[in-house]
């Protein structure tokens, strides 16, 4: 056998849909409608080439520092990835052993499972509950009985967007005898954060994860990072590629998110059209679960299916998400683009629905 | 225990010094001294910002398409890392059970030890042998012995500069039941390569790796790549990371693909450099192994020591690689610069001989 038996095996995560054509509405993966600072072009066009060149900063001084001053931490508190998906596969891989398994919301992001399944772990996923402090306890049994040494929890959830008060997953952490890695992929467009956790001195077993891929608008380089007690940081470090993350991706990270005003601004406009895009699919009769993320998970109004209204606005070039499944198949996730992009993609919605009555 | 016991115990790889200064004369980790093809500038002042907006293309359509032509091959058999060490990372998972071995070349890239540790197995070093058949064969029998199911052949190897046939790595190849990676990380710089070995249609076993970061004069993005067999490149493309390789380092690494009458110019300036350099050395004394890189593993006149050296010349502000131990601690491996870099070092060098005999 030359392939490891459980790659052979192995479902690989599907990501959205990455269309060349720019045409395309795209609200599929949820990267922001807006360019990143305007800082960053100019990052770009005096790039030095001898910094192409030579290797990058294997540390990320400046950016760790950056992030570790924005946070009220230390620079040996923070983890740099190439994307929050480097993190995370590290993290499956550190602080998980052979017998033990992966723990995280279900539904959640679909991720987690292929990265059980690359590490050959189990991967257990938590319902939903009456209340999220039902669902903590679910989750706490859960990794008592299912030996969970890492819980992934996200938080807003994606797909559904779903906010839990930071004193909810502070109470299962301070029970919890693994790690809980809270992503924190959209928390720049909800209401409150974990960040406290995971820069607080007691912390023992809380990090916390951001990316710059979705606020920031930076999916195309890839940039994640984290933070968390020093020796869960150092155990990362020990297991990542020497230079895991490249130096144009470096330099423009740390000028988008030096830009405080531009990322205010942009999250703003966000945090705006989700607001009204969820009025406007609810007075069309669709489900909405209130959103704390650039996204909305919603179910369409009865004698409508979901996998064909994604198929409906493939069509006619308007990409969303749809996740197969028991739990998530009668929903689309729909990433906040511009005002102009919810309008032609309403527009769409209100055109079938007349057809389907005419 | 919150870290997985093997990576508290783990030793990692120690890369070679990224000093911030521009001063220094950096002849430490096989960087080109010369800057990418012009191109390159011109690929990131006219980045468009959208592409930073949006995730980079997950399959490098583009980039694997370029790189399969160039080397008569189909993109299929192409995958493409962030870095050659990401792909070393996901071969050492993807290739490697929990009861396998991991062997190379003893010495050879220090990292391959450090991979083997990170997934806790074995490693098997193969050391010098009378003549490269009688290495082949060496690593052959340990490989049964050791149960080696990933055999990472460095050719030309680092640090030596050594060069072995293409037909000795077939030959083991032929005989051996695991994958052979061959790292060609320095094959532009050598008289041969063996990516017909992986490019041929029977090809069942060999992978040939390259790297954007030597030839290419672009350490500072992150692309390295391979080419194997299908069914193992599809492994890899099952374990990686969805979004690998940021969109800048997949458009800057295309256009220098493609300038190759800029490559070949830049890798015959380092071959001349060498030349000269072999030359200037063995004139002063130094034992050269002849190289087939672009760096040189040389030992200092009998009297002196290469960690001392190290020292002195790190104190004038030129950096070389040192490796301390039994095989490689009488040695010092220096990378070719420019002709003017390479001046510098032997002034040092004669003046620091000068003060010894005065």
């Amino acid at each position: 056998m030359r392939t490891a038996s459980h790659i052979l095996r192995l479902e690989p995560y599907t990501p959205g849909e990455q269309p060349a054509s720019r045409r395309v509405v795209k609200l599929n993966t949820n990267e922001s409608p807006y360019p990143p600072s305007p800082k960053c072009a100019a990052v770009l066009s005096s790039f030095n080439l001898d910094d192409l060149r030579r290797y990058p900063d294997p540390n990320f001084t400046a950016l760790t520092k950056a992030i570790a001053d924005k946070n009220g931490t230390t620079p040996d508190r923070v983890f740099v990835g190439n994307g929050s998906a480097e993190i995370l596969a590290l993290a499956s891989h550190v602080f998980v052993e052979n017998d033990e398994s992966i723990g995280s919301l279900d539904p959640s992001y679909t991720l987690y499972k292929a990265l059980a399944a690359i590490h050959d772990v189990k991967w257990v996923g938590v319902g939903r509950a009456a209340d999220d402090a039902q669902r903590a306890r679910s989750a706490l049994a859960e990794c008592r009985r299912s030996n969970i040494s890492l819980f992934l929890w996200t938080n807003p959830n994606a797909p559904t967007g779903e906010f839990v008060e930071p004193e909810t997953i502070a109470a299962f952490a301070g029970k919890f005898k693994g790690v809980v890695l809270v992503d924190e992929a959209y928390a720049d467009f909800a209401r409150g954060n974990c960040m406290s956790l995971a820069t607080a001195k007691r912390n023992r077993n809380v990090i916390v994860m951001r990316t710059f891929s979705k606020s920031y608008s930076l999916a195309g380089l890839r940039v994640g990072y984290c933070i968390g007690p020093k020796d869960l940081i150092k155990a990362l470090y020990k297991t990542k590629p020497s230079y895991n993350v490249d130096a144009v991706a470096q330099a423009v990270a740390l000028t988008a998110l030096k830009d405080g005003a531009y990322h205010r601004k942009t999250v703003a406009k966000v945090i705006k059209t989700r607001a009204a895009f969820e009025k406007a699919l609810a007075k069309r009769g669709w489900d909405v679960i209130k959103s704390e993320a650039n996204f909305v998970f919603t179910k369409p109004p009865t004698g409508d299916a979901a996998n064909d209204i994604f198929s409906y606005l493939r069509d006619r070039n308007i990409l969303v998400r749809y996740f197969p499944g028991p739990i998530t198949g009668d929903w689309l996730r729909i990433t906040i683009g511009t005002d102009g992009q919810m309008k032609t993609l309403l527009a769409a919605l209100d055109d079938r629905f007349k057809k389907l009555k005419g």
